[in-house]
């Protein structure tokens, strides 16, 4: 009943540190490789690579550069099947900085881009692809793409060396029969690449539009344990590999990690659902006024945030 | 875009008692009405309608009743468009104890029954019709009915005079194409009567499953403040709303009462995305396992619990 072609990237550390700049201990980082490893999925996206002078150490921690020295503190020289990936944000990394793949224990990088950056974006990731890792492009907020400009970036990496393209529900706003609209979309201007997908889950639909995303064919699924990421979380691994039916996939070592790791640091943080998220999701808005509302001092006046949003100049 | 034939139900205190015994304060089930009525949405479920001597009222609340009186309390003559209904199990309601409609505050009854009480069902439903109210029979449990058993089901439903049925998962166990198969059979099975979709949300999916089910032609549609509900929850009423596109909606007074008496009872009952629930829900199996486990001393150990599931004998 499986589709062996399916591969599962966890990107607990890359996305959940967006909810703390990237200040995990290594224990917990750690813990995430070993239990990703031990549950038999493919990739795991231990944070952003960046360069030195994009941003300030003293305010994020190690996973938004992911230096090789930091990377093999964790990993050693990582003697498993799981691959290691980082993200690379436009502008925010010189590509001479990149290593050789052959110097690095890194195996994959993922560039992420909005729909104006494409061109930067396969420049970026064919760079990637010579240097020898292998490479995504992930185009990002695609909900407020303008038709002709998503088709004339998909002309774009149509012509492109790079394997992958990511659909990406950066606002957590799509349901599934846009999703379906686009994966068909993308199929169809990319028949010979293979098609990711990353939802997040305002509204309750990251881990249904990956199921709607497996039905209609992408065969890269990104999750996170306990659905941690930016704002309501992305889709949870654990809901993902109780679905798939891949004999690979082992479940105790995740709910071992939720455990022991995700469910003491959810007191923390407050990723998941929560109201204000719901809210930026169905109106198609960035997340970042419901985060900057749920660490505010209003936190709790839902009623607020609602006509706070509606009052906004931009909507 | 709306198509003006859904019908949206809450059944926040009829569900939720499940979690708490219907031990809802007056204050509580009074704001739920009031914030139902103002949202527009068509009918709050208030409850169980029950003989007293199904339960003790030492240990259930007066909302596994649902005494004319006690709704009274609450509602007056309900002077509003908004609709009531209560639900009915087979076997703790004697018929006789049903009021004329006229007497009674109640729009309409629901009568749950699984499978093997179909008979049982049309008959109750039937004789709440000749009453005067409306009804509708929800099918429980249908993840774990054989085809010729919901064939058969379905035949006899055909006969009925009862104008509406529900898909119900009730172990929060389906996705996407498994409701859209069981909607299409039961479409075909019921040409003339309304479909109804009542959801769980152990797997995340109680919300999609319901967009699943508007897609294929579910008109009434179940949903409650914030999923509460038992173990995961139900669809929340607050995502449905923001996703259906009826201007009839408001959204504020949602809002409102999530803030004011939603968020607070979190405190003390634990509905929603919890790891057993999931386990359970994966399994096709039950809640109350979950459930259990949830109240008991090792509620914090997950792969503890999954042990449990995977050595129960009848799995």
């Amino acid at each position: 009943m499986y589709r062996k072609e399916i591969k599962v990237l966890d990107c607990t550390v890359r996305d959940g540190g967006l909810m703390n700049g990237w200040h995990f201990p290594d224990k917990f980082v750690k813990d995430v490789y070993k239990a990703c490893a031990a549950s038999g999925i493919d990739y795991m996206e231990i944070g952003y690579i960046s360069s030195e002078k994009a941003f300030s150490r003293k305010e994020v921690g190690p996973w938004r550069f992911c230096d090789d020295e930091d990377v093999r503190r964790i990993v050693g020289d990582n003697k498993t099947n799981l691959k290691l990936s980082a993200m690379a944000d436009i502008g925010r990394i010189d590509p001479d900085d990149i290593k050789p793949r052959k110097e690095s224990v890194l195996d994959m990088i993922r560039v992420a881009c909005y729909v104006h950056q494409i061109d930067k974006a396969i420049f970026l990731a064919e760079h990637c692809l010579e240097k020898g890792y292998e490479a995504t492009i992930n185009l990002m907020a695609v909900s407020t793409v303008m038709e002709r400009d998503l088709n004339e970036a998909l002309d774009d990496v149509a012509k492109s060396k790079v394997p992958i393209f990511y659909l990406v529900d950066s606002f957590g706003s799509m349901y599934c029969e846009q999703i379906e609209l686009l994966i068909n979309k993308y199929k169809a201007a990319l028949p010979d690449k293979t098609i990711g997908i990353h939802m997040h889950n305002n509204m309750q639909l990251a881990f249904s539009n990956t199921v709607t995303g497996i039905i209609h064919g992408c065969n890269m699924l990104d999750a996170t344990l306990l659905g941690i990421g930016r704002g309501a979380g992305n889709c949870p691994l654990e809901v993902l590999l109780s679905f798939l039916k891949n004999p690979k996939f082992k479940l105790r070592p995740i709910y071992d990690i939720i455990q022991k790791q995700l469910i003491p640091l959810q007191k923390e943080i407050h990723w998941g659902y929560y109201i204000p998220y719901l809210i930026t999701g169905s109106m198609n808005q960035h997340p970042r006024s419901a985060m900057k509302w749920m660490n505010g001092e209003d936190k709790d006046d839902l009623v607020g945030f609602y006509n706070h949003m509606l009052d906004q100049k931009d909507y």
